[in-house]
């Protein structure tokens, strides 16, 4: 959300006051021909899954009367199954939970741990979501401390928590909008912090987590039963528009977000929809191959320009550095290429997209560097 | 929610306080021959929608890459058509608002204009998750006063908003789990008296609008900025499993939620599956017909058993009195039939089924008179 000074439709219903003066949030919808801003997966589902869909969300539409499965069992137990494949951990169903997109998960967990009279804390810049749920629930923010590289300042961190002692302490890995992932020391030392002081709720954002260079830090969970990983199958999987998140955690998280949670949250057509992407994990997995070797090129092809770049473990690049990043926005929409402004001063994030859209992107990049001063 | 004192998974978790000792919310889910307990609809949906909802999903998935319309906009227009044709009062999209089902809606409303330091009231009992999902966003709950008969005691609940100023008041209509519909006097009475007091937001939870013997309250948020009427498809178009529940008000109010709803909160195929629920709107309203018609039939052999039942506007009825309601409900269970014991002593509560499934309920209530005391 930004600010907004100016009259709101909403002027004269009694909202909360500290939602007065602001606006909703998300990314401008603009229609470009290159659209890099949302970090979307550029490739659309393989027509076999999308059969497979079809089956499977027929089957539950003869069922649509009945309200869903209320656990989600199954889907609990296939996630379960990609993660102990995929994420170096073995996790049961027992250990993971599922909502309507990461943030359902977030706003959850917020709710069961956070709330009014506590606090959440996140290093910023990052996902901001992370910030607004928190808000959404009452919760109160404490803005923690990063690197001018934008890693956290491990120190000023553990120093941070112990003084402010937050219920709830988020690391967004790898971390959006910057791309980097966080190491697994990095976690552990802010975890032991976090026990220290209060204890708290430990919560890694793994959103981006496939496409790391290094392995998911799932394995944290065992013997931690204060630390959370979140995930989506929003990215990997290609299917943002499917929301679907989920956690793993020890099962006592699990339990606990259940009293909070809206009942039958997740519809059929959702969990349906999720098992059959879940059949298919090979095939997508395949496109984020194909994604972490476009990012790579992104990152090279971007420094040989000139640009300063963040190391990326995401689908998307953080590159900068411009004296006024929003004019270079603009500068890259003028040549039909949509990359998003996060707010952090002199930087901009790129979604990697197909080839053909990252080419588009590159030319525009070495357009504009002709064009503007740095 | 109901209170445990004995030790709960989560007591070593740093959950909130007013968490502790509760369990989850829902209904028991027992495997027996006739269900009658969650009013869902025992109507299927007819195989050319499910064909429908299979097309309109496939087109979706071809682009679940992408983030769903995050306004919803086909959607809401669709269902304002909808309400514009069966609700007595032109509604357009920006009248309407839409989310993964009703619970959503309300949780919504109340992290706009309730919340903490907040307080919401509601005539009790009433549908219980009023009060569940005003705990969850933080919001104070207060009790407001029903007549014996389960009627609004106008005058109480008039002099109860002017002593308490709530946030928010509820209005059940037809109200869950009593079944009678509020006429429109009352709710213009609690408004002008909730106008008077604060001013508040007065929301009507018109779930089971659709099954009433009076038209919908919604041609009153003419001119009243501070109502809003509150829908799902989970009942009147057989669709429990879809999660599809939407409010209209003043278009102010649809975008004040926007500044507190989850960015993309509704999935493409949540959205899909609608549309094409609503396009098959007449098949699906004709068996609504054919539930109002057996629901008064269930009331009026209920009473022909001597059963004493609360008038019902709704796809259930409320039914007793039962010296142990509890009892009443375990012998009708033996019986093979599920009802409802929603925690109103001496009452049960049951949803019209199909004529089979009332047939063998009626049969377990003749029967169990036998067998128990009133």
């Amino acid at each position: 959300m930004t600010g907004n000074p100016t009259t709101s439709p909403w002027d004269d219903l009694p909202v909360r006051d500290e939602l007065r003066g602001k606006s909703p949030y998300g990314a401008p919808q603009l229609d470009v021909p290159v659209r890099l801003n949302t970090n979307e997966n550029p490739y659309p589902l393989p027509e076999p899954l999308v059969a497979r869909i079809a089956e499977r969300v027929t089957e539950a539409a003869r069922h649509l009367n009945r309200y869903p499965d209320r656990d989600a069992v199954e889907l609990r137990t296939e996630l379960a199954k990609y993660l102990t494949r995929t994420a170096g951990h073995e996790v049961g169903p027992a250990n993971v939970w599922a909502a309507n997109g990461s943030n359902e998960v977030l706003q959850q967990l917020l709710q069961t741990f956070g709330g009014p009279g506590r606090t959440a804390m996140g290093f910023e810049p990052s996902y901001s979501m992370h910030a607004l749920i928190s808000r959404g629930t009452g919760t109160g923010w404490i803005a923690g401390p990063r690197t001018a590289d934008f890693t956290i300042d491990v120190d000023a961190a553990v120093r941070a928590i112990g003084e402010q002692r937050p219920d709830v302490v988020f690391i967004c890995s790898p971390n959006n909008p910057t791309g980097t992932a966080v190491d697994a020391d990095t976690v552990l030392r802010l975890y032991e912090a976090a026990q220290a002081a209060k204890p708290s709720m430990v919560v890694v954002d793994e959103a981006y987590g496939e496409f790391s260079h290094h392995p998911s830090l799932l394995p944290l969970i065992e013997g931690r039963p204060h630390l959370v990983v979140s995930r989506t199958m929003s990215k990997a999987f290609g299917a943002a528009g499917l929301r679907l998140g989920y956690l793993a955690a020890h099962p006592a998280v699990v339990d606990a977000v259940q009293l909070v949670r809206l009942p039958y949250h997740l519809s059929s057509v959702t969990q349906a929809t999720a098992l059959a992407a879940l059949e298919h994990t090979d095939t997508l997995l395949g496109y984020v191959e194909q994604l972490k070797s476009e990012r790579d090129r992104i990152v090279t092809e971007l420094r040989a320009t000139g640009c300063e770049v963040t190391e990326s473990d995401a689908n998307f690049v953080q590159f900068g550095r411009f004296e006024d990043s929003h004019a270079a926005w603009r500068a890259i929409l003028d040549h039909g290429v949509l990359v998003r402004d996060n707010g952090v001063p002199g930087w901009l994030r790129v979604t990697a997209g197909t080839p053909a859209e990252n080419d588009a992107f590159l030319d525009a990049v070495r357009a504009i560097r002709k064009e503007i001063n740095r």
